[in-house]
C-alpha cells in the first residue's frame, strides 16, 4: 500500500518507519517543512511528493501534527481530490474528530479517529496507536511489523480521541499540578521542608517534579492547546474540568523553554517561572 | 505539664496519647462531644474538665478540629482567661494562622502554628507535627516519647501552614484529579480501554483510583473547605490555583459518602457520582 504521513516529526517518522518495515511505501510533503524534517524523512526512505496536491495518490493519509493544525490539515487534504482513508492521529477532542469526519464525508473521504499513547515508537512495546471508526481495523492490518502497536476500539469516531484525552489528562495534568505545588512551596519559603517530608512519605514526588520540569518544559508550548481541549472534553462529559485550565496556565508560563534540549533544562528556573511576581502583573 | 486537646478525634487522640506517654497530663472538654469521642478520651486516660471555661488551667492547648472551626475555637479559648501557649494544628492557610495569632495576641496568649502530616500517629514514623512561630521549640520538648514526630520550622507563623498546604495540595489534589479522569473515561465509554492502557504504561494508576475512592470519599465532606484554602493560598503565592477549585468540586460531589467505613465504599459508585447528569443540573 501507499501511505502518507503529514508530517514526519519525531512521532510521525516513527509511524512511517513502522509502516515501511511492514512492507508499505510512505509518501511525505516537503513543501514548507524544516531542514530537520527533510533529514528525518530521507534517513527513513520516505518518498517526497513535493507539494500537498500530489498526496491524492496515497491509499491512506496519517495526520500527525500539532492539534491546533488538525482541521486545517484535513481541509487542505480534502481539496486535493484524495479518496482514500484519512487517519487523524492528533490529540484532539472527540468533538473535533467528529467535525473532521463531517468535513471529509462531504468529499467522500473515509475517516478513522486515532490517538497515539507513548513516546515516538522507537522500541518494542513503547507506543500504541488506538483507532476507532468504521474502517479502523484496516489500520491494524497495515502495521504487521515494527514498533507501533495498533488497537481498534469499539464505538466509532471519538473513542480513540476520548482515550487519548483521558490518558493525557492524568499524565500531563498531574505533572503540571506537582510543579505548581513545588513552586508554591518555594514562594512560601518551605520548599526544602516539603522535599524533606516528601523524602519521608512520598518517595517519588521530588523525582516527579524534576522529570516533569526536564521532559515537559521543552514541549510546554504545545501542551497549552492540548490542555484546553482536555478541559473542554471534561466539561462536555459533566466532570470537573478546572484542573486542566490550571495545567494550561502552568504550561503557558513555561512556553519560553520551547525545544531546549532536556539535559539543558534547569529545574530551578522552571519552578521559578511558575511564580507570578508583581513585575509580571 | 498540663496539656489540652480540642478535640480528641482520631488525630487528636493520637496526639494526646503521645503527650501522655511523654509524661504529661492531657485535659479535654466533653461538653457537646459525641459518645465516640467520650469513649476515645476515656480509653486513653484524658481528664475531662467538662466545659471550655475550665480549660484555662492548662499550659498548652492543641486545637485539632475541622479547619472551618479553627477561628471560632481560638476565639472561644481566648475568652476563658487562658494564658498559656495555643497551638493551632489545623489545615488552614498561612493567612488564617496569622489571623488567629492576632486575635490571641490581643489577649496576651502566645501562639504556635502547627501542621500535621500523615495519618493518626499510631505507629512509629507515620506522622509528623510541623510547628513554626516564636515558641515552637517548646512543642518539640513536650513530645519526648510516643509516635508523633515534631519538627520546628524557621520563619515564624505561617510556615507550618504553608508546608501542610503544599503537601495536601499534591496528595489530595492528585487523588481528586485521577478520580475525575476515570469518571470522564467512563462517561465517554472508554473506561475499560483506559484501564488497559494504564496497565501497560501507568502501573499504579488504577490502584490509585481505587485507593483514592476508598480512603478519601468518607472524608470528602471535610476536604472541600481544605481544597478552598489551598486554592486561596496558591493564588496568594502567584501560582496557578484552579487545580484545587476542581478538587473541591470533586470532593463536594462525594460528600454523601460521609463517614462510610472504607471497606464499604463502592469504587464504581464513587466514579459514577463524579459525572453530572442532566438530572443534576
Amino acid at each position: 500500500m501507499i501511505l502518507a504521513v503529514l508530517h514526519p516529526g519525531e512521532m510521525g517518522i516513527s509511524v512511517a518507519a513502522a509502516a515501511i518495515s511492514s512492507g508499505h511505501r510512505v509518501l511525505w510533503v516537503s513543501e514548507g517543512r524544516s531542514l530537520e524534517t527533510n533529514r528525518r524523512a530521507a534517513l527513513q526512505n520516505l518518498e517526497d511528493v513535493g507539494t500537498l496536491s500530489a498526496i491524492h495518490r496515497s491509499d491512506m493519509i496519517f495526520s500527525i501534527c500539532p492539534p491546533q493544525a488538525a482541521i486545517q490539515m484535513a481541509k487542505a487534504v480534502a481539496e486535493t481530490g484524495f479518496k482514500g482513508l484519512y487517519v487523524d492521529a492528533n490529540a484532539g477532542s472527540p468533538e473535533k474528530k467528529l467535525l473532521i469526519n463531517d468535513l471529509l464525508k462531504d468529499k467522500n473521504i473515509d475517516f478513522v479517529d486515532g490517538g497515539i499513547i507513548g513516546p515516538p515508537a522507537n522500541s518494542e512495546g513503547s507506543t500504541r496507536l488506538y483507532v476507532s471508526g468504521g474502517r479502523c481495523r484496516e489500520i491494524e492490518a497495515v502495521f504487521t511489523n515494527g514498533f507501533l502497536g495498533v488497537h481498534s476500539l469499539e464505538g466509532g469516531i471519538g473513542k480513540a480521541a476520548a482515550l487519548k484525552i483521558a490518558y493525557a489528562a492524568w499524565t500531563k495534568g498531574s505533572s503540571a499540578l506537582i510543579l505548581a505545588v513545588r513552586a508554591m512551596a518555594r514562594n512560601a519559603g518551605v520548599e526544602e521542608d516539603l522535599l524533606y517530608e516528601w523524602g519521608l512519605s512520598q518517595p517519588n514526588a521530588e523525582a516527579m517534579t524534576s522529570l516533569s520540569a526536564t521532559l515537559n518544559s521543552p514541549k510546554a508550548w504545545r501542551f497549552v492547546s492540548e490542555m484546553n481541549e482536555i478541559s473542554e472534553t471534561f466539561a462536555t462529559n459533566g466532570v470537573p474540568n478546572n484542573f486542566w485550565d490550571a495545567a494550561a496556565e502552568v504550561y503557558d508560563r513555561l512556553k519560553d523553554f520551547k525545544n531546549i534540549p532536556n539535559d539543558q533544562v534547569n529545574v530551578d528556573s522552571v519552578i521559578q517561572k511558575l511564580i507570578e511576581t508583581n513585575e509580571d502583573i
